[in-house]
């Protein structure tokens, strides 16, 4: 084999990532074989010491891994009958590469499900502390990045704490798929041998086994839901990031990241630039592109098992790695976020954001909802004239300019000051989901009890 | 406006297909302003009676769509107010478009999802039916599409329900994420009516309301997640395709399709073109673009609401009708497959398919698995000079071929002959999930009390 | 047949579309068949008076497309058959409906190409003629969008210029290999009659003929890498699309879009929501779905001929659409663009821009590039802290601020005063590429020439 | 900065790979500044004398690359201060980071480029051999993998050779737009210093300048293009993958692939598994990974540069690794390939695949079309009842077979025999593009002389 195939097939470069899940698989694989008498408990004992060898030389850098040996399966292997001589080569008794490559990937990939959940609810928790000092800091809501309405930016973040949350969730079912147990299949039949599937699963902690052998080594599905929930976590991370590096701008100046986050310039030592979201938000190309590449590769697949799969693992450790990183630093960015309240304030009182309530106040008074706008509408109008906001005007000179006939601008009580503050205008919105602070405290209470 | 102008940004030609899930949540959106006293209950009358002759118009054709209107919810709402007046201006208080269209989209998915799930429990019905009949047929299971030991075909078709099984479970998980009521959030603050959205929530069949008002308008994971489920799903029927394809191939000859799902040739009438299969295997494609259109679609978007998100709604319709059409044709076309038992039998003698059982079998006598490996290497080779297969030959002529020490060889027994045909290799395959007929049996019973 | 596989396997409903290009080559044909004495001029003559008339009824809205008659090709040629007799059934003679249909694609792409290189080149056209009214428009360069350096508006819409141009070339890359003859390969191998492909090339405008067979049929690179070309594009808009949202928004209004590309609010009619670009960045998903679904589809397909290529046609059909109209309508926008130079000019102001102009001034003077850039952000320290920007500094004041050595400090002339300046600033940026004024308009001569 | 930030935005571990066109680069600079006076002769001298040795540092592999120093760039930058002292720190005058990374990376792809498209000439020339050698070697040509009509198996080699020949177009049209350079942008707006880009540019062998700063800092057109063209090559090797695939197995049993692309059983030792094709089609996925990762990327960035585009280069160069590895090694393998011209012979008589030439046969000698077909039909069924080929059939059968009227069977002359036979099939698709041995070899002659 010339050097170029040898490098073109092997995989234990990138594979050796799964070294000691191969262990722990291996192991629960030989106590099986010994409890149903297909090795010798001598040889369990061998193989259990000389696995524990490996495990500490693979732990401190030691393992001497060859590419000769194509992947990591077989390079286990050789230094276990290096290690323990004919037991070595009994281990592989009643099962498969195909199987066993299967089994590591879900024990590796349970782990870092495991540990992406964690780290969302840390990125949640951190969240939550940030909207809760900021529950009642008022700034423009936009949509199509025109001023809509006052909103808290407590709300504003509650919104990215519930997208996490749903993520979790989607990890966690995935989670469900992935902690099957497909050795027993060998090669895509099953064995011959009398196995115990089930007592393999258990030691493995696996929820159940792979009702089907062919459907085992073939199985990929958990890959691709892994890395679909991933993309949709970094599409939200990325939704986050442009929010931040627009609120960084300098024309917004919404808030303010940490230094360490930030890359500066050397001779404008104002200029920060918001590196980390910038780079997360590239980073979504990454795992969509991982998500692509796993999808092409099973398609039309013939079964059982092909070459073809080798491919899947640099995609998914890839994915992982991402998503691992990026919300791990997310959880210590978003807590330093510095908030510039005047800054909001200024800019939700840009765009007449509270016209909005204004009609809502004249259609409670009784005007037909069109009358209302019509009025708003007039009202706004005037204002731009004025270069003032509503909220400028006197009563009667609020009156006046909705344009509306007497007895109906009379409906226009004093109160009316009220709902025309951005105060007011956010504390009117006061029902489940809504942005008045009390909402926001009340929805902060439910997230924070979920996640204890 | 520009013809141009109107045309790009109008949606009526594609989102008029929600028409009737519009109509079913304005008529709840209705009967709660009602009871909390924010219409009257006059106008509530109006607008159910308007509503109905508008849902009557739009299921027999005769529904007038404009597209000076815009979208869906314009023209019905305009019709509304030109059948009952006042009333029809009065249904859009404490709503806005961007809640409005994001609880349409959802009450039509969450109906598409209870179509796809219902057809692909027929589709897993009537692959195991097919399974049942076919829990004995031979033939060879391929790794590499070489020759690797012999299955049965009811074994080979349970892997297909097991994935069809795994869609499933997707699909309901999409569902709950999906069946959420994003209604009251209004343009992306909430609304300062007393609104009650758990009341719409109930009316309208959704388990729980979208608890912040930002994220329920510029939520789209949920179209996101189908369209992953559908791929996911697509990629099976990929592979489910291309043996299909391969299995009808001359050279293959393993089965055939019925007439209807395939096309002739004028002048060669024995020949047929698996249509079917190879469209589906093509529309694979299309669903993973969809999943890309979205996934892009939604990188970096600012919150709330952007008139991107009107580009959410093509992509979906797609992927949820052609999933639909195509588990559906499949259910009928798999109850066609004839088995050519034959062909599968004479390829899965063809390869020493039961090369691996000799081996078990020698190392159940108390052979090392590796010298057991090089004896049936051995043996194999021999058996290919003279053309012929391991079974072929007589107990001595298979001893003298492993080339075993004579004490080794006389480990072999005549029930030998047992495990080198493909019977007797098939059916000591037998533990949960192999491939003996019995465990096929056991796997269609507890796969059909599933599907109860 | 039942309808549910009709409408899965037929196609007219969408290839209709190539009615057109249908007659096209099968007039060329037909005339080629005469030449060759394939057949008579006579059937030649029916078939060109029959197609007429197809044509016009084509044309006209009248024809009557079945789906029972599957797709294009059959529907016109029952109807030729219809019309003309026996002639029509001779069309077919010496091909077959694989290369038939490659042909008609070939010839469809090959116009909409043309369209939509012409589209960008009154695209870049009109931001030409933009780009030379604002060629001394000056609003903040950002990085990371961040204030970096002054520029101008012009030559920021250089950029895209550049941009539309490298698409343009790509267009005309996939045109050449676009634009060549699949017809003569009939099925996959070739015919028996005496052919002459050449001649059809001639007819039908093509640059030369597809030289293998098998590949004539099966190719379909000129559909995806049109989807490619297609998704650059649409790159490009969304960036563009992207800076055109941002530019409108309140807190920073550096431009306004004429009203018909954008929709208001009925209350707030100072609001303004830049549809389109939203729309356009929003169709860049799309795009590249389209290009997707064609990779997907073609992936590990065998040769020659496979029914998944029919899933060829509406994502090719979308992206040309989407992509033509995209550039239709940012014509007419960009030329409707209204510049704030007041606010472009305060932006511009506010971030020390022009620090590095100072900068650069010091290291002319003989000060090392390091040294240089730390009196410098000593400066900008100072100024920081007076809130003032650099220029607003005396002389003497500046001098300090640099905290130099009093040798050095001599060294700045009241020369600086110049490049402290906004128009200092970019004039200074004098080479090709650069954003002085004159480099601009030096540009905007060499590409309208280019366009001419 | 904690090491999670420090690693996270660090791009070191993978732009070190730029290390060498980023000297190359760096010297081009250096060399115009100096005669530009803008840095002294012995400055250069300094920068030329640190370079040669940093160079023969990094390629013996001592080049002590440092994480803490972020990127390629400020590594060999603080370096070179290391080793000559001030000029080093003068060498960054009148660039930035941000044209410096966009001139590497062009370099850089610029060379890929050359050696795939050398690589894809050696594939080209290999694949011709072997169709020169099979020129005459028959086998069915499939269509929906069904058999359609007799090829030449060199016939069908040559389709691939032409895939790989628009390859080659089409990375020398992205070579075109790659091939200029950015240098001179600097940050974005260009620089103060007298630059001279033309000089720069002959140096580095471009073709031309980056005509707009802005654009030149922030187009990664090139990269997508690439991985684009690298998409399209790797769609066509996974279509060659999936042949070489179905030929090895053992039902079809076309060909055979030298040993050492092939993993086999160490139990069954004519077992041999198309490993290498098996990974070729699965790396398909990757490169389609890539590129979406790209595309995604840079959707909606806003111009000039963001962080966002650090992740541009492990995209690209894994998708430039495995076009390149793939093409090295099929040019290997495809001159391995060993033909088992009598299965093929054996399949393609199998089908009939001869029926259209006899109906061709009758067409000219006069039969109407449709008429020729029927009984054309008719003659196949005849021999289906009675299994066997048209061709073994007595002419007096064969003429009672097509149940024709006697006047019209006696058109029927013995001459018919040569076009039932494939040899005669085969040679009477006789004109360019045609299966005929004849243009196959007048195929390969024009495409070798193409490829000198």
């Amino acid at each position: 084999m010339s050097e170029l195939v040898k490098r073109y097939t092997a995989s234990v470069n990138f594979d050796k990532r799964l070294g000691l899940v191969d262990i722990e698989g291996s192991l629960a694989h030989a106590a099986m074989l010994a409890k149903q008498n297909i090795i010798s408990v001598r040889d369990l004992a061998d193989i259990n010491r000389g696995m524990a060898q490996i495990k500490s030389e693979i732990e401190n850098g030691e393992f001497n891994w060859q590419l000769d040996l194509e992947d990591v399966h077989l390079n286990i292997e050789a230094r276990l009958t290096a290690l323990v001589g004919a037991a070595g080569k009994r281990l592989h008794t009643g099962r498969s590469r195909n199987d066993q490559v299967a089994t590591d990937i879900r024990l590796w990939l349970r782990a870092q499900i495991d540990d992406v959940v964690m780290a969302l609810s840390q990125l949640r928790s951190g969240l939550l502390t940030v909207a809760e000092r900021e529950a009642d800091t008022i700034l423009p809501g936009f949509t199509h990045l025109q001023v809509a309405q006052p909103i808290t930016f407590g709300h504003h973040l509650l919104a990215y704490v519930n997208m996490f949350g749903r993520d979790v969730e989607r990890f966690l079912d995935c989670r469900k798929r992935t902690n099957l147990l497909p050795l027993g299949a060998a090669a895509l039949a099953g064995t011959t041998y009398p196995i115990d599937r089930e007592f393999v699963a258990q030691q493995l902690g696996f929820e159940g086994v792979c009702e089907n052998s062919l459907d085992a080594v073939s199985d990929r599905d958990f890959a691709i839901e892994f890395c679909a929930a991933a993309s949709l976590l970094m599409m939200h991370v990325s939704r986050l990031s442009e929010e931040l590096i627009i609120w960084m701008s300098p024309r917004v100046g919404f808030i303010d990241l940490a230094d360490r986050f930030c890359t500066g310039s050397s001779i404008m030592p104002q200029k920060k630039n918001p590196d980390v979201p910038e780079l997360a938000r590239g980073k979504t190309g990454r795992v969509y592109g991982d998500l692509m590449s796993l999808l092409t590769l099973m398609k039309g697949q013939p079964l059982a098992y092909n070459k073809d799969n080798q491919e899947d693992k640099e995609p998914l450790f890839d994915a992982a790695d991402t998503v691992l990183e990026t919300v791990l630093i997310f959880t210590e960015m978003v807590q330093g976020i510095v908030v510039k309240p005047e800054s909001m304030r200024a800019a939700a009182l840009q765009g007449f954001s509270t016209a909005t309530d204004l009609a809502d106040y004249l259609v409670k008074k009784g005007l037909p909802f069109r009358d209302a706008h019509e009025a708003v509408a007039h009202a706004v109008k005037i204002c731009t004239q004025k270069k003032c906001d509503l909220a400028d005007l006197t009563l009667d000179e609020l009156r006046a300019a909705t344009d509306l006939a007497p007895e109906q601008q009379a409906l226009i009580d004093p109160d009316v000051s009220h709902c025309l503050t951005l105060e007011g205008s956010v504390a009117a919105r006061n029902h489940i989901g809504g942005t008045a602070p009390n909402q926001v405290r009340a929805a902060i209470e439910r997230l924070k009890n979920a996640l204890k």
